[in-house]
């Protein structure tokens, strides 16, 4: 007996609803609980983020859980470096408000996820990559992005780190010469909940209207 | 009367599921129907992918949308220059695998997106982008891919053209020097359905093997 092939899913509008609420309650996380992350549940969200688009079929994501106590501990030192010197960018109001934020919850997420880019890999053979190599990273901008909705599907929330010196984190973690760091992300239950960015709410920067990112041609 | 904050919502075992259709049956589609959009459909998909992260919240992404029939001609143009020197790169079954391979639905789909970073924009305050000054284009990916989701949600299918010139497809379109292309998207109802990447079924990449995607430090 042949089995009958597997039939396209039809999205209700139920799930229209439900899916534009997983956009607007998906958010940066900065602050978490403690609470360890379900056993199994990170390796389920890699498995989900690897069903992400890449350019060529290439898939050049590789996920770094990092669990070792002197890793994170040289990675949180790395954020403070670079977060210390972002703020003299910033002056009067402005610095004040910058130094007045919580950019990253490494030290309470219980998981710690780096992503790179594996440059080296061979996979997809080139293909779409020659005019805009940097599809590859974008590729896995993709993988992260899934499992960061993922993420909020199951519950938990993300947090991406990007004040930090890609090629310190990639000496700190070990990983191979040529895998470029993509994004760091705390993962875990989040504190509270919200509809609105963190950095609206604190008056960083207001949601864009939408004449300004819409044209025509 | 106090209106009470909106309540977080919370997903159910059932749209776990279909979120995993989601994400299993969405697909690069390069075979289009030539069927119109449904009108406002894609000013609806730029909105929800306005809801995705972006750094500092600099929400940099630019949406083009390319009705007029002399531009389309000029990036189909530079779509076949650029396909014809890859085709260079092959050699041998590589290269007749790569010249039968269908690459682009820039002939048949009725809507193109053309999406662009802003790199000339004061959004975001530079937060984020310090040491890692490609969050930006990251960011606009992050779009991108919503909108891509979303539009799978509504039964469009989205195929990624990255074959291009991005600077040539700037000056086609005649928008900003400080815009980069991200990525140039076909967009229309799908010829087919697949829970299978059309480059693994045509044999051009196999899906990447768990074991090689997931490491731990």
């Amino acid at each position: 007996m042949i089995a009958a092939p597997p039939k396209p899913p039809q999205f209700d509008s139920h799930f229209h609803q439900c899916f534009e609420q997983l956009l607007l309650w998906r958010r940066d996380v900065r602050h978490f609980r403690r609470d360890p992350v379900d056993e199994g549940l990170i390796e389920r969200l890699v498995a989900m983020a690897c069903l992400a688009p890449s350019v060529g079929n290439s898939q050049p994501w590789r996920f770094v859980r990092v669990t070792e106590a002197d890793r994170r501990v040289a990675v949180r030192a790395n954020f403070a470096a670079c977060n210390s010197e972002a703020l003299h960018d910033y002056h009067g109001e402005r610095a004040r408000l910058y130094a007045s934020l919580k950019l990253a919850g490494l030290d309470d997420a219980p998981e710690h996820l780096a992503v790179f880019c594996d440059h080296g890999a061979a996979t997809g053979h080139g293909l779409g990559s020659r005019t805009m190599p940097e599809t590859k990273n974008f590729s896995v901008v993709a993988a992260v992005y899934t499992l960061w909705l993922a993420a909020r599907v199951h519950g938990l929330g993300v947090g991406w780190v990007s004040i930090l010196d890609p090629e310190q984190v990639r000496v700190i973690l070990d990983v191979p010469q040529d895998w470029s760091l993509v994004a760091y992300l705390c993962i875990g239950k989040p504190v509270e909940e919200s509809d609105e960015p963190e950095l609206v709410r604190l008056g960083w920067q207001e949601r864009e209207a939408f004449e300004n990112v819409l044209f025509r041609r």
